[in-house]
């Protein structure tokens, strides 16, 4: 399956690397979708560095990939920011395509208001957000509902690349 | 009067600089308060680096305090993932004392619960989670309602600066 790995500065390192090559061990394609096409994007804990973003929001459109990957960290916040990255985010919740997201990740759902037909976990903090907007949150290591899976932090990256991949396997899940 | 400024890795450098300087140069003590006594914190964009944290949130009350100042970036997320700032925070509110928060501030008064009784405005993603959760927000340069003073970005901190000393000037507005 190709899937978009959507990606800005101070993205938590792990949270991207991990899942990113298990996806593509898997034998996913896997494109970097950013804010601007050959750009260089840094992890904020210096331990990735230099990633580059593959295509530009406005290069690509969603009908082109069968899932989302959202890696957490700084990189959610700032994705949100813009316009494009909400909207492309929507439109896999729209079309019913598998979503992952992890961390700081689900702050796109906030800002593309696709937070509330979902349980879902997230970052602590964010779990506050999300309660707060009326949004079904557990606090767990990962969640799987329908075409939704969430986890909250790195510790939990095994079980959210575990459920990731079954999740990719099994898309009538979606 | 003795502020209180609530600081941790990744503050975004010139709206903790600019307003640190203001209050100090307007001959208001400004004590910075943080996760570790001694610690050293550093802005995320690189111009300010090294800020010492001077004293850690269980070594002080916020009763020694007249006013709070919040400077944004990733430090309030960082800060509200922790309960001892969130109760710090939630102190002023209680007492009605002077508080003055810009950009990422208000993700504090989400976890705090005390976003609710007054009028705001914050970093444009955090008037999303604010309006989500209920809050009074608007998107202006700065917002004063009676104790609270906030603004949006570093663009807006001339404005932010200027309502903050007019604020502990006339603490009866409080």
């Amino acid at each position: 399956m190709k899937i978009a790995c959507v990606l800005t500065n101070g993205f938590e390192d792990s949270e991207f690397r991990q899942p990113y090559d298990a996806l593509r061990q898997a034998e996913h394609e896997v494109v970097i979708v950013g804010l601007e096409a050959g750009q260089k994007v840094d992890g904020y804990k210096g331990m990735e560095q230099g990633v580059t973003v593959e295509k530009a929001f406005d290069e690509v459109t969603p009908n082109e990939f069968d899932g989302l990957l959202i890696p957490g960290g700084y990189s959610p916040d700032r994705l949100r920011a813009h316009q494009a990255p909400v909207d492309f985010v929507r439109a896999f919740f729209d079309a019913d395509k598998p979503v992952a997201a992890i961390c700081h990740g689900p702050q796109l759902f906030l800002t593309a208001g696709t937070f509330r037909d979902h349980r879902m976990t997230a970052w602590k903090t964010i779990q506050d957000d999300l309660r707060l907007a009326g949004a079904d949150v557990v606090d767990e290591e990962v969640v799987v509902d329908r075409n939704l899976v969430t986890s909250r932090q790195p510790q939990d990256i095994p079980a959210f690349i575990r459920e990731t991949l079954q999740l990719l396997r099994v898309p009538s899940r979606a």
